[in-house]
């Protein structure tokens, strides 16, 4: 499989840390990007209208997008331990902290867009706050209501929130999400020790 | 189950018109909801950090989002064919697909967001072309690259592309994008008839 990539992406790093937590990142061809909001990939456009990474590209020369997909399909073809649950309440858990840790990804993103990307003179506070208070209640949440299930296994919910964190270290570090979430910061340290994650830990 | 809903949202749409095919819609009661990405609605927050719709709450008590997931949960509760396949080329391709039409919505989102509600002052042109290239390039890759998949049957990834294509009509009807995608328009005229589409059209 190839990849369309970039070192600073939180879910490009999802893609790399399941391929590493699974065995499989020697089959995995990178393909370097520039994939931005503003300012389009045209290779990865060939494969995928929305530009972004990751975008994959199967032996057969189909594309596959996104890390959601990419991850599951990347699950579904190793013989260990499966990160997606086959189905039941773990898959729907597991699932919906994943959409958790990707909603969080993407409130993030925009306050990063917001605050480094867009000229100064037009930014919003509102819309920056609004973003920023996305991720300040689901790292809320993941300190009251997910952290039990957090520590009990690493499956595809917790690599997305451990990738989560990490871009939080990696752009909002001066917001010290820790503060007021101890008992995640705990299982963070803890899990960061992961070679999926050690490996992966985001650059640029 | 029960529902945070809004009639103008496509990915609530799609939850809703997943439900109709698969014959759940009864099933299902709807919470109004007031969520928006500068306003929070704490009826939802309470469920779901990210304060977004659809968030659904199961008979437990336990919340399950975003729109992909619930539509999945859904759709492994029925008897009926499935929208999801289950496994091979027909998942990933289903599944891509399905992620391709709600990228197009994320970018029509936020283009939306741009023109209608960050104040004059503040808006971007680049941002605001960025996001509607996205949409173009989206539409133009249907028409190209998908279309003889959607004629040939109504999936996950069927249904989303048709929900995403509804939303165009609801915000973005000056655009027109038909006039460049004449198979897809023809394909959406016909969907267009099944029940579970015409009784979920976007109102708001």
């Amino acid at each position: 499989m190839k990849l369309f990539y970039s070192p600073a992406s939180p879910y490009v790093r999802m893609v790399s840390a399941l391929a590493l937590e699974t065995g499989q990142a020697d089959s995995i061809e990178r393909l370097p990007s520039a994939a931005g909001p503003v300012k389009r990939d045209a290779s990865i456009l060939a494969h995928n209208p929305s530009g972004k990474v990751p975008t994959a590209l199967l032996e057969d020369g189909s594309a596959l997008y996104d890390s959601r997909v990419i991850c599951e399909y990347l699950d579904a073809r190793h013989q260990g331990p499966r990160l997606f649950p086959a189905e039941g309440p773990a898959r729907w858990q597991a699932l919906t902290l994943f959409a958790l840790a990707q909603a969080l990804l993407d409130a993030a993103l925009l306050a990063r867009y917001e605050s480094a990307l867009r000229p100064e003179d037009k930014r919003w506070d509102d819309w920056l706050e609004g973003q920023l208070a996305k991720v300040d209640s689901s790292v809320a949440e993941l300190e009251a209501d997910w952290i039990d299930r957090l520590e009990a296994a690493f499956d595809i919910g917790a690599l997305g929130v451990a990738c989560a964190l990490g871009y939080l270290d990696f752009r909002f570090a001066e917001r010290d999400w820790r503060a007021t979430a101890p008992r995640l910061a705990a299982w963070y340290a803890e899990v960061s020790k992961r070679p999926s994650l050690a490996q992966t830990v985001p650059q640029g």
